[in-house]
């Protein structure tokens, strides 16, 4: 990864403010936490040349991963991050990203693990920061207990539902949906997969 | 149901002021609105004497074979209502009610008939007239499209989730839940039943 500097930040903070200079051109700009593959990050990049994307993923081996499959694209508005989503406020200007998406985020079922879970409050305060006034958050997961879990947690915080699917796979608006690695071979056993997507309130 | 005056209120609204006259005792007031053939609302009666309870039917047929159930179990915080749910606040005072159940209603699918739906925001706003400030509004159902389009509902209109349950007869909380006819059926199928549990604002 330290071999493409331009394509992967390993030290996020150092841009903080200047993120649109690593792209080609200045346009509204999108991140999705924990983007494992990248499989997600560069199919929307490719579907959505008018917005710039960012990727964001902990784990270096599951980035290199990502950072791999993007290279040959050559996508001009694609950039990735090595980093812990926990700390996006060192990242990021407030108001400086029009959409956050996480897909298949770690469910972290058990009760005294609910801090870590990346829809609890504290995390959705650091979204709503970095965020324009405004700004959509996305989710999809294919864990019920996680779902039931983020949709009461996006509800407490006053997040704005723009719409839920408890099947996202069998809906009649899941055009341009694009699809996880992990996305793509759980809805082929047949299994839903749940969305919701969500504003926070301009205030 | 002419013939039990004392059980089903034929004309809900000269009772308008005076259900807890109605009952044994002064209780808190709970609301199903479109109780069916009574299976909930009586079994409710049963497991919480504590509560004064209220079933609405719109369907005198319905409403019929409901009071058939609720006679022979001779319960004093048991009364019901042959009334269409859309005219609540003639029949209640403003803040008279701690607590309403939707179960299983018309999921009226088309999009023409939006308005028709019991969690369309004019009939929240029946709702939170009639009910106490900060009170209570559960719903149970196995239709996905109704339940994904309450929930935004509910969100849209500033309710409060407290949970939501996307398979409640799987769920390990599932302790009292108490199942209507159309539950008990459906759920035997080992289709999965939908619970939000919400308040509105105190304000």
């Amino acid at each position: 990864m330290a071999a493409h500097p331009e394509k992967m930040a390993l030290d996020a903070a150092q841009f903080k403010g200047h993120w649109q200079e690593r792209f080609e051109k200045v346009q509204p700009l999108h991140l999705e936490v924990g983007m494992g593959k990248g499989q997600f990050i560069i199919g929307m990049a490719k579907a959505h040349p008018e917005i710039n994307f960012i990727g964001l993923e902990i784990e270096s081996t599951v980035a290199a991963i990502a950072l791999k499959k993007a290279l040959p694209e050559k996508l001009p508005n694609l950039q990735m991050i090595r980093a812990d989503g926990a700390g996006l406020e060192t990242f990021f200007t407030d108001g400086s990203i029009e959409r956050i998406y996480l897909n298949f985020s770690d469910p972290w079922p058990k009760t005294r693990h609910e801090k870590r879970r990346l829809t609890y409050k504290s995390f959705l305060a650091n979204y709503q920061r970095v965020l324009k006034p405004g700004g959509g958050l996305e989710l999809k997961t294919d864990n019920m207990g996680f779902f039931e879990y983020s949709l009461t947690s996006f509800n407490n915080y006053g997040l704005v539902f723009d719409g839920v699917w408890l099947d996202l796979h069998h809906a009649a608006e899941n055009e341009g949906n694009v699809e996880t690695e992990y996305e793509q071979r759980f809805a082929a056993l047949g299994q839903p997969i749940y969305k919701v997507k969500a504003h926070f309130k301009a205030e």
